[in-house]
Parts: C-alpha cells; structure tokens; sequence
C-alpha cells in the first residue's frame, strides 16, 4: 500500500455467490463501498458521526465497472481505493477487485460531497480534502 | 385466498441464489417481508406514511423458520401471511413460501408495534386492528 | 412500452434501502437484472434452461450507472430495458429506473454471451437474436 | 474465547442498514452464516473442497430469531458460534450477535449435513466431528 492507495480484503461467503457458481455482480459495489468506508476510517474519518451531526455525507453518482473475471465462494478479495481526482465538492476514484493479484473487477467511481437533506453538493472540509491529498 | 390469508408471489432471480444452486437462506426473510408489506398495503396502511409522520412500525421480534425445500432460480413462489394471534401491541404471524403447493419454507414470526425513537411497543390503533381481524 | 423498449415495474422494499433513507446503490444493478431478465423471458427465452442443458448465459461485461435521484421505501419504480447494439455475441443495453417519469438511475449495460464452463464468448443463436430485433 | 465458542467481528456498512435507520433483520442471518463458515475455517474445513470433491455441505434447517435491540452504521458486532448438540448427521448451534457486551440477536440454528445432489443427510465424517469436539 502505497501513501496514495488503500486496500482492504474481503471474503467471499454464500452470501455473495449466485447459482452460477461466482460472486453476483452488484455485490462489487458492496466491496467497494466497505473499502470507501475503511479508507475513510483509515483517514479518521467517522461517517456516521459526520452524517448525524452535520448532515454531510459522500453519495456515488457515477461508476463504471468493467467485469473482468469470476470470483468465486471463499476467495479472499484484495479491494483497492486511489484518488484520481480531487475536486471542491466531489472526488473520482479507481477501485479494483482483485485475488491473489488477477484483476476481477476494475471501477471508475465519482463521488459527491452533499448535505442529505436536500442532495446539494457542498464544499469537502479542508480538514477533510488535506487527509486525502496523496 | 381466504379472508383471513394474503399470498404474494415472488420471483426468484439471480440476486436470490447462491453456489450451491438454491435460495439463500436468509432472502426468505425478504420474501416475507415483502408479502406482510403488501398485506398491510392490501389492508389500507401505508408503512412510508405511519413511520414518516408518526414514527411508528412493526418491528420482527422473533422469527422461527424451517427450511423444508430448496427453491431455484426462475421458481415462482407463493408468500402466505395468516394472523395467529392478534395482542394489543404485537401480532404472531404464520408464513410460508411454497412452489406450486410444495412448502419452501415455513415461519412464525412476530411482530410488534413500536415508537420508531426509542423502539418502545405502542397499541396498534383500532383502525389497524379492526381491519387485520379475519 | 414501444417494440423496441421492455418495461417492468419493481418496487422498492426495507431490504432496497439503507439508512440514509434511499435506495442503496448496489441494488440498481439488481433492479436491472430482474427487468432484463424478464425481458429475455417475455421474448420466450428460459434463462435457467439455456444454463442447465447448454450450459449458456448472458453475463455483464460493463456496466456505466449514473445515479441521478434518490429512491425511497414503497416507491414503484419502472424499470427499462432497450438494445442499443445486438452485435455477434454480445448485447448493448440501455436501461433505466424512473419513478413517476422522473429518471432516478440510467444506466449503459454490455452484456456478453458465453459458455459458462470456461466464461468464452458463443455466437448468440439466430432464433435469439432474431426475437432481439426491434 | 474458550474452547467450546468461536467469535468474529461484523462491521455494519451501507449495504446492512435500512431506512428505520438499523440493520435490516434478514442481515443478522448473514452475519450467523459468516461466523459459522469462519469456525468451520479455523477448524480446518474447507467448505468450497467440500462441496467440489465431495458434494457435501452443511445446510440451515430450522432457525429461531430473537431480535433483541438494533445495531446501526458503523458498529461492529461480535457473532459467536457454540455447539448446542452434536449429532450424527446434524447439530444444533447456539449463536449471538452482540455489540460491546450488548445482546442485538440471539439465535438457535439446526444445521444438517448432507449430499448437495439429493438433499440427503449424511453422517458427519468422524475427523470433522472429532474437531467440533468442545
């Protein structure tokens, strides 16, 4: 892991898999939110107090994902989070799935800053944007 | 469908699946809730509504399940609700999930009625009650 | 719903939402299963068939979301599916879930076809591909 | 941990909660399911060689729910698996979720093993019995 990289492993259960034998598409965006969501962590970040307190929270609004390969029960995920860019309101990100260093499933992620109760984007916090800088 | 039994049917998709070529065993809990809401629909109440302006629900506190069969991808299945028992605060509910008259999987599950803030039972409101009598 | 547009209708559930008190992300791209799955089974096409005798199936190569609004519990939300491209073995989709006429998710789908057993492309058949066309 | 009782951690993400705002109660099912698959790990199964190999796997048959209190965004749970009754072709597990001491839900699940191709029970091979020895 790189100063600018963050990574988080994440086990495949039953839960994950469909009938065709591999993890279900949309669970991808389950992996990489959890990732998001410990990168923040790992920033110092607490989104649940940011939420509650401040009514701020980050919302995806776009992603491309590209379904590489299969992923399968009990494999274990090594789930990548790299700022590509770093916006006043907003954050683009690349994320990948990958096991044992095979490429899974790679995403381009953007990410606004907004106030929840009316989805307007707001400025991210200097505290906040000088964690993320690489 | 007898007055004192709603059915829902529910499809089984990919999302429902797992590995191991069945559903996974905890979207039956799903597959239930989704029939009680649609009951509550069908009797008149509107959830979004009761929770939004009186911060009221009914919450699962208990549920006891037995997985009788397997259900697939594509099985179109039926999703009872029946009252056992109607309280003052709280109701039992007897579910199943069948396939063409084959049971799925069957549960009691119940319910109570409780003030969204501090999760704390509250009489369902006659109105309610009189129509969830059969 | 023109020839050349499926439309189905899902509505959203506790399960479909998240704390924030929207839709949760992921869930769009299960939405848009169940809709393209229902459209392959409205052109006459059985899914769970094709994969148990000829071990064939259509599976996401990309997908491209953008998340426009927010979805709420007991929404109806309709859900589109329209081809943009039927190329040899492969599909482009455009799909859409909107509430009320007002787009809530749009997304671009690229949909390969392939022999599960070893995930390699497979010419769609004619008797597919000609109920495809618009 | 002693040695009759194995523990895991669950964090709660996005994908856990609903829009009451605590982790939707198909979840807790989840959670169950990790811990066991985690136990069954440590005690050197491997579920997926199983299941390939041989066509043997371990099944929920009957589950009982107690939903004792919500657990939110952010927490991170304990879910502990104790054997209840080992039998020759099941066993009864005890199982909890609990947040810093706090009971969130506490279950009671029958697990039986059995040969995936026909849903039979299988005796439990006496070198996996001899590992869930307390």
């Amino acid at each position: 892991m790189t100063a600018a990289q963050f990574n988080w492993n994440v086990r495949v259960y039953y839960e994950d898999t469909d009938t065709a034998g591999v993890v279900y598409y949309a669970n991808y965006l389950r992996f990489f939110e959890r990732a998001r969501t410990e990168w923040l962590r790992h920033l110092g970040l607490n989104q649940e107090k940011l939420a509650a307190e401040e009514g701020l929270r980050f919302v995806v609004r776009r992603a491309t994902l590209d379904f590489v390969a299969a992923a399968r029960l009990d494999d274990l995920l090594q789930i990548s989070v790299r700022i590509l860019k770093l916006a006043k309101a907003s954050l683009e990100l690349e994320q990948e799935a990958s096991n044992q260093g095979r490429r899974i499933c790679a995403a381009t992620v953007q990410v606004a800053f907004l106030r929840n109760a009316d989805f307007r984007p707001v400025p991210i916090p200097v505290s906040i944007r000088a964690k993320m800088q690489p």
